[in-house]
């Protein structure tokens, strides 16, 4: 999710074309976003006026221009598109966040994966679980968020395992399942153990020279118990829909299926667009 | 406690004269130590041969000389001195590190700051917690470390508050007494919380313009709620001598007391010279 992206579509929602680039919100200005999208698309022959449909940090009080926090309960598309300024031939929309007032929280990207999701499942009535860098967890209903809920699981396991001293005995991405779902149970019915346990990590690597792979796997495991046990009203005895691909969804369902959830797994890019279009539905529907 | 420092000190403990310099382990190879040491001091006249007593991380595997870790329970001076190489005239003897088997758990420099408050308190039966970058609670009685264990919480503060996206809402040290005793109040009862509540402070920021510095107390609040749920076999009912100073100090005092805990403030420097005068002490009986 992080770094641009963009998507020529046609009129129907065909994806014609998609390109992406490093050049995200964190290395731009907001006099920098037009130009990084102008030299991403250069060779697409564009329609005048081009209708563009953005979502995601674009929208940031630092980014493009800010497209306000809609509050829930609202359809994961909120109070409806930000008109953006924008050069010549350019039509700029973009899909404001989601926020949400007790617990404070706010999202800003996935509300478009959620749109996406419904427009495949308007009736769904369950949790969509986004997992990333902060993972949301979105109570939906009646199409929509009801409530929702941010972890910081995928940052702090990044920050633990480059930065802090656990970096000398972990190898991220290793793999050791048996040794993920101990420490997912650990933290799950303990939460508490993850201020004591994470140390622990580096005594194993010293005493009794604990493979870096495993202390990757039970870093992991222990930060997701903590998530799962923190997140509880949100996946028991609901249906989950897992948005994501890669290592994080392999483990997120393997924690949220050891624990008897009912998950089905779905790759997010198809989401975004299909969010976008929907969008774009309520943008002629509204005129 | 990171980076070299040195002490004269004459026959009977008195010190003549401390040196300190950033040049620590970190940035030192086992070749570098000596010429470290060797620069740091060089105007001193040393006896030949000189007694060097050292602790810490020169102890470590990638250290001067790797002193081996003494299981608890046992003297905090544990198993004795290790001799290490040392060129013309220096006679380097390295204090040891502590290591527990079950849970996994290690010290390496604190061990001689409990050793040092001990020689002033030798029937101290309590708990003597080391706040830092990793904060170590141990259990002292008879003379001996009984158990320890050790939390992350200083590094892991660190780390969110100058890396994480919280860095865009926090202002490090920053002070707000209030908002950290609730903070404090919401992990202890809750740990889970602290994996909700973490981003909550950035959401707080956009949407209800939390002052940054309350913003870095609770995050401050909330990872020492958290260790204290830890913790609580350690301090639970016992006397605790905290050492330490500055912020973090203050705040470890503050949330003990909160709970009804005597604490004993004591800073950290006298008791490491205690401690080195203590292992000397030792190697003398032992001659």
């Amino acid at each position: 999710m992080d770094g641009l992206r963009a998507w020529a579509m046609a009129e129907d929602g065909t994806v014609l074309d998609d390109r992406r680039s490093d050049l995200g919100s964190a290395a731009l200005d907001a006099a920098g976003f037009e130009p990084a999208l102008r030299a991403l698309v250069w060779d697409w022959q564009l329609p005048s006026p081009c209708l563009v449909l953005a979502c995601g940090s674009v929208g940031a009080r630092h980014g493009w221009a800010e497209a306000p926090y809609a509050r829930v309960p609202c359809s994961p598309l909120g109070d409806g598109l930000t008109i953006a300024p924008a050069g010549d031939g350019l039509d700029l929309r973009i899909v404001g966040g989601l926020g949400q007032d007790k617990p404070a929280d706010v999202m800003r990207g996935e509300e478009t994966l959620i749109a996406g999701y419904l427009a495949g499942r308007p009736d769904f009535d369950g949790v969509v679980c986004l997992p990333g860098d902060q993972t949301r967890w979105a109570h939906v209903s009646a199409g929509e968020v009801v409530s929702f809920q941010t972890a910081m699981t995928g940052e702090l396991f990044a920050l633990l395992a480059s930065e802090s001293i656990l970096r000398l005995t972990l190898e991220p991405g290793g793999r050791d399942d048996p040794a993920f779902d101990a420490a997912v149970g650990e933290t799950m019915s303990r939460p508490e153990a993850l201020a004591s346990r994470m140390f622990a990590l580096r005594a194993e690597g010293l005493l009794n020279a604990m493979p870096p792979e495993t202390a990757s796997a039970r870093l992991m495991g222990l930060l997701l118990g903590a998530e799962l046990a923190a997140s509880r009203p949100y996946w028991l005895g609901r249906e989950v829909a897992l948005v994501g691909e890669g290592d994080a969804m392999r483990l997120y369902a393997r924690a949220l299926e050891g624990q008897g959830v009912q998950v089905t797994v779905v790759p997010p890019d198809p989401l975004i667009t299909a969010g976008l279009t929907a969008a774009r539905a309520r943008l002629k529907g509204a005129a």
